[in-house]
């Protein structure tokens, strides 16, 4: 498999779908990768299982506020700064990158720096969705080293971090984002493939790629089309009513109101944001929590509209649908379950709420 | 030379006077050096003209606002996390340490340091006082590179930074040193023997251990012996009756108002403060200016009193005198002179002001 201008729309509708509305807006980052595959080539996919054991895998990504990106986009060659430092501090070189989360431009940004880089992709992510903190990733489950981290703005300062924990990695590297403006390009978490094999959320990018398919490709109604390909429950379909949005510490913090339409008149539903959707409330009832995916669709084209440009009078759909099962063990909720976003609830899988 | 216990006392005493109120807090420091002379040694202090020219030398200091370093004392081992970095770094063992500024604590941390290292200090520094940001050092004048600045914080993170001038280098170290808690120890400019000694402050290590004798010493007015032996010009003697302090951005900024006694009654003496005393005021007519050297000395003891130490009462003697030739050449006040702390002033040393 490679990604080419044949389909990268739909990896970009389908990166957006599992961003959960964090990520990063796929617009912006699906023209820089049509601009990147035209100057320099497709770019293949490889599976994990067909890269030698030792060949080294530099999971990346951007971090900051996806509110900054829409305005203050990459220059497409960030990594190509990150790449030599990764390698001599690894002494190896970079065999293929992968996106730290799938969710959203980040799911998209890897395709521009291997296309610059003449590197392929692993069919791989850190997360199979979007979150917003560092190391809120599958390898940190996994046991894989945060360290080092490798971080460049759009100037071509770098910043490398040895971090104690995760969490100390997560507030030096926010923090650095913050003063670079609210955008940064960092890599961490770097394994070998054997390692990569057992730590990642996998087949991702591929699932990317046919849910974008089956979005852009539905006839009728793309919402429904959707749901039946991620067993999707839907919450709501409305209108947005009501946004409340703010840049904070480096992160988008707010939240939705959603008014019910047609059969869901009379209900109103709230989506609590961090970057992400994480909690859709219906009054004191939880429809659907973290790490479980929330996505924003518009009604009409199936698209998901990310927190950062959701506005007054969307017609949308929201729906919810499972987590990569690593996310619902117990190390999976204690860094990305709801008690990790400061909400005091046991995690419900989103089937587990709706088919009782 | 060595450094021990029979001149520590005089060394700290020494960095305080040099430090124009900042660098800080040399009680502190003295306490720290004085232990780990006695539990690992003697600090041998050596002249760059006997090393070879090739020998690495590594200045080094902590960064953060000095009021914080009072109460958030260091372990005594933050360079051997940042030796073995830079060592790897520049590809060469560290031959010496160096005070990155001779002024305050930042004086007497690589006694410390160098101690626990068992290497030896190099009997110069990069301001021959002390100031406020990272690029306001000779070496910077001199056109050595601050990168790779190597970072660490109490707690054992430790972050690299190659920024692509000084104005980036002094904001991202700022920045994390403020995450850190407002403290953090950091090398930068490390360079070579042969570019030391045309890039450096030289014989500022031996100078503080004279000034500090001297007041040590003096059987009646330390003051007066002082004055003497830097060609110092007593701007007021007094008491402080007033104290405008706040911590912001990773720095201490105010202001300290003295109004004369004795001879000097009637008259008031207002000290603009970043970090250090940046320009003595009395009405509009300035008394003296960075970078000429500003210490407030206890009018009994002659000791300085730095910035944070600063309070309602004391007795003291405000003094300036002229700082290294260096500074006032036009790179050196591009760098450090009024306009770079915002002031709009022309630079006339103190000398001339008080001689007209």
């Amino acid at each position: 498999m490679q990604i080419d201008a044949s389909n990268l729309p739909a990896l970009a509708v389908g990166c957006s779908i599992l961003g959960a509305g964090g990520g990063g807006d796929t617009d912006v980052g699906l023209l820089a990768a049509l601009q990147a595959v035209e100057s320099f080539g497709p770019v293949p996919v490889v599976d994990l299982d067909d890269l030698d054991d030792e060949a080294l895998v530099m999971p990346c990504g951007g971090i900051g506020a996806p509110l900054i990106w829409i305005e203050k986009i990459g220059a497409g060659d960030e990594m190509s700064r990150v790449i030599p430092v990764v390698e001599r501090l690894r002494g190896a070189k970079v065999a293929a990158l992968m996106s730290a989360e799938i969710g959203g431009s980040n799911g998209m940004s890897p395709v521009t720096w291997a296309a610059h880089a003449h590197l392929p992709i692993v069919d791989a992510d850190g997360m199979g969705r979007a979150f917003p903190e560092v190391p809120q990733v599958t390898m940190e489950v996994a046991g894989i080293s945060a360290s080092p981290a490798v971080m460049t703005d759009e100037r071509g300062n770098v910043v490398v971090f040895e971090g104690i924990d995760g969490h100390w990695m997560e507030r030096m590297e926010r923090t650095m984002a913050v003063e670079f403006g609210g955008q940064s390009y960092s890599s961490e978490y770097q394994m070998t493939a054997v390692e990569a094999r057992r730590a990642t959320a996998r087949g991702t990018v591929s699932l990317a790629i046919r849910l974008g398919e089956v979005v852009l490709g539905a006839e009728h109604d793309p919402v429904e089309a959707l749901a039946g390909e991620v067993d999707a429950t839907s919450l709501i379909e409305g209108k947005v009513v009501d946004i409340e949005r703010r840049i904070t510490g480096g992160f988008v913090r707010g939240s939705a109101t959603i008014e019910g339409l047609g059969t869901d008149a009379e209900r109103v539903l709230r989506l609590e944001i961090q970057n992400e959707n994480l909690v859709a409330l219906e009054s004191d009832r939880v429809l659907a929590m973290v790490p479980d995916i929330i996505t924003v669709l518009d009604s009409q084209t199936g698209r998901a509209i990310h927190t950062e440009r959701l506005r007054y009078g969307q017609r949308v759909t929201v729906v919810a649908f499972p987590c990569d099962p690593i996310w619902r063990s117990d190390a999976g909720l204690e860094l990305a379950g709801p008690r990790a976003f400061g909400y005091d609830l046991d995690f419900v899988p989103v089937e587990s709420i709706h088919d009782a």
